[in-house]
């Protein structure tokens, strides 16, 4: 087993399939030797959901910070996918862009984006440290309380 | 006539000039073999109207998809502009960021910016395919519906 | 004193010490030529303080403008710490993700951005000139008027 899946399996992560995209978009492109993820929402929870709402509205920053890392759990499998399944050819976590639904009062979105770049660096160690911006959009697909697109560096 | 050019034919799209940008950017920026196109709207309608207004609140739908559809047009000026004036040389989509003017409780984006995936696909086949986030903005540049920014890879 | 620094010395800027992440990332990643920096908000004023507020309900495009053009302070600091401390190796600034703080009914998204992006470019000539996108975000960490991330191109 290789050194990031031995990871996951202590945090007690089991990676679902890479989420199939709703439309006609793929859901990673490589190009030279990176890998850029389309963006995705929360994994479900072990009970089959799937956390909706706003921040600011109808979640608090522990229920956002949840969504989050569900989130990083689906980037994960994207990532393993993306990096021809072997999440230990990921070199660098480079970028994440971490988008958040807030109501227009909501300020927090680093408290709640940190849900996923928490768990990048539990399971890739410094690896997993990258650069980010946490912003609030108006609305997401379905209700989403979070969206997260990536880009990632893979072995040669 | 370019492979791609005369699929632009049969599709009846004539490409407008590439939009001049508004201010003290260029459109496109190219950095080894990847050009990063400046986030536009959606090019004129052939009776010179451009769609204007929110998801949720002014336009249906199918309205938005058109919108899409009218950015993809803008997207492939240019990127033939990006290439060196021939689209044929388009390596890859690599990515799109499909920022939606929403209000706060539409939740369909992936459907409006399905307009211009759904486009590049057609215009470019499996070339076209690229990762994808689609997000709800709160407000856009001068009310348009849609904006879309683009990473492709081009011929070294 | 390098070509670019000699710049800001006569435009009276100086540079802060680059914000320190607020979370589990970091203000830029390299990968081959090219540095990832994090999205940052404005440096403070020479008075310390830092503008806060929502365009379109709190500040006027004027005031939006300053803050972009604070923020580019703070993204120059982050230039130079991801050019190894030498704003000279900046071969090119690529792309700008401008994201303003709006209300949902406000349209001047680049009139805002190009506080920062008029920056760049009488900072580093043409080699400031960039892609950009900029768009209307719901909310912002901290209620701050406008987030930018950039990717630069950096001499190998």
């Amino acid at each position: 087993m290789g050194v990031v899946e031995d990871k996951l399996k202590k945090l007690g992560i089991t990676l679902p399939r890479p989420p199939s995209p709703v439309a006609t978009y793929v859901p990673a492109v490589r190009t030279g030797n990176l890998v850029y993820l389309a963006g995705c929402g929360p994994a479900p929870r072990a009970d089959g959901s799937i956390p909706k709402g706003k921040l600011g509205k109808d979640l608090t920053i522990e229920q956002g910070y949840e969504a989050a890392r569900l989130t990083g759990i689906n980037l994960l499998a994207r990532m393993k996918d993306g990096a021809g399944g072997d999440l230990d050819r990921v070199k660098r976590v480079v970028k994440l862009l971490s988008m958040v639904n807030s109501a227009p009062d909501f300020n927090q979105q680093p408290k709640v984006a940190n849900g996923c770049s928490d768990l990048l660096v539990e399971v890739f160690g410094d690896k997993g440290k990258h650069a980010r911006s946490a912003v609030g959009m108006a609305a997401l697909p379905n209700d989403i309380p979070i969206e997260i697109e990536a880009i990632i560096e893979v072995e040669a």
